[in-house]
């Protein structure tokens, strides 16, 4: 055994994950750059399934099961809905490549400063799916991988909304920049409010972790900060929460006016 | 050890448990009507809680622990920041009671529909706190409890939002009606959008689990249902999302205009 894993070639090396529950596995399957390696489905999930997809056209191995062998193979995972699929975790593209996918004239980028719990993350993911945001930038360090929850949270937007990750903040931004963005960090402190906010038609938002909010290095870089007002007796909002209004407010206001 | 605890008077058995985190804790000790029963810190957390709270002044037991020992108490939960709290759960009011704390023009309530969620309903009191909400109602049946895990993603929103459950939602929406509120269900297929609604003073929007959304029985009683616009490739926003967007759009509209 250990043998085989060290002849894997080095990059292809722990990038394999299940990915599980209904929407998340349909998502992976209707990615053709997603690497499939095998599904298991109960009997039950199978047909939900087929009535979607049609699974026989997949050429890798299906396995029928049962809940509970579906809970072993996850780990004690309970809320897979009797499917589960192993992966290939994306490619991804590096920044300026990323971006020559988006060449209409309005365009929202969701910009994430060191967020590193999956399901936060994950419903991220989901709410720049439904708000038509074309993109989602991670921070390469202190920040959350390609993971079972955080793909579980995302339903199936890890699938659909192209995403990339960077090493250094300063060049990110630069080149955001030069390519036509205006960039909005999101604090609680800020002096101006979302909902007054207009906005240009290339927008970043960036987000910072709940913790420790936006670094003082990416608070610099902004062309603005803004706030959503809150009650003063709450310190902050939950990051995911703060997420959905933002794209949901900025996307009524250049996407959909 | 036995003895103890079955002298406990009825209602009182498995009424109390943990809660934890810096915000969670503050919210439990500044709230007047919350039971309190014993205090666990590190040093750190002891010192960080100083700063906004005097602990002196409080009678009960207080404990001085290592971040280990809290972990232990806790069951294993890592995220407790030094500190926990054991105290009673909160009495509940009645649905007339809890209404009559609300005599201003306008008003905004939550009622949840059977969401089992810990994590989201958490965030929702979050939310609602943070957009002026009056209150939260949550059905008996099918329903989260007051436990460790909703009230740290409540962050400090349990001890600070008023909150009652029922169990008939029939009768419920009938004197919610009666005391002057308008009632909207918020449904993935309605055919009204939320951005374009206009509202009237004193608002109850109801919401679904996510698996299930509304049920029929109540859909049929809901003044109006409304939804949120999303990407079609996306089959629902995760509900404590959906729960923001629909209190800060109904809040700028209603409370803040």
């Amino acid at each position: 055994m250990k043998n085989r894993y060290r002849k894997l070639p080095k990059k292809r090396q722990n990038s394999d994950y299940w990915i599980y529950g209904h929407h998340a596995v349909i998502g992976a399957l209707m990615n053709d750059s997603r690497v499939k390696y095998e599904i298991n489905f109960t009997m039950e999930a199978e047909k939900k399934l087929n009535q979607e997809i049609n699974i026989k056209e997949f050429s890798f191995i299906k396995r029928l099961k049962t809940r509970e062998e579906i809970e072993n193979i996850l780990g004690g995972i309970s809320n897979h809905q009797g499917i589960c699929i192993r992966v290939e975790k994306l490619h991804l593209n590096e920044l300026k490549e990323f971006l020559n996918q988006f060449n209409n004239d309005n365009s929202i980028i969701a910009l994430l400063d060191q967020l590193e719990d999956s399901q936060n993350v994950g419903a991220i993911f989901r709410s720049a799916l439904a708000f038509n945001l074309d993109g989602i930038i991670l921070t390469q360090d202190n920040s959350v991988n390609e993971n079972s929850f955080l793909t579980k949270a995302a339903s199936s937007a890890i699938d659909k909304v192209s995403f990339t990750k960077i090493k250094n903040i300063s060049s990110c931004i630069k080149i955001l920049k030069e390519s036509g963005y205006w960039i909005y960090g999101l604090e609680m402190n800020a002096g101006k409010s979302l909902k007054k906010m207009e906005f240009p038609k290339k927008v970043v938002i960036i987000l910072g972790s709940e913790h420790k909010g936006l670094r003082k290095i990416t608070t610099s870089l902004c062309d603005d900060l803004i706030k959503i007002d809150i009650n003063n007796e709450l310190e902050s909002l939950n990051v995911s929460n703060t997420a959905a209004i933002a794209f949901y407010d900025i996307s009524n206001k250049i996407l959909n006016s």
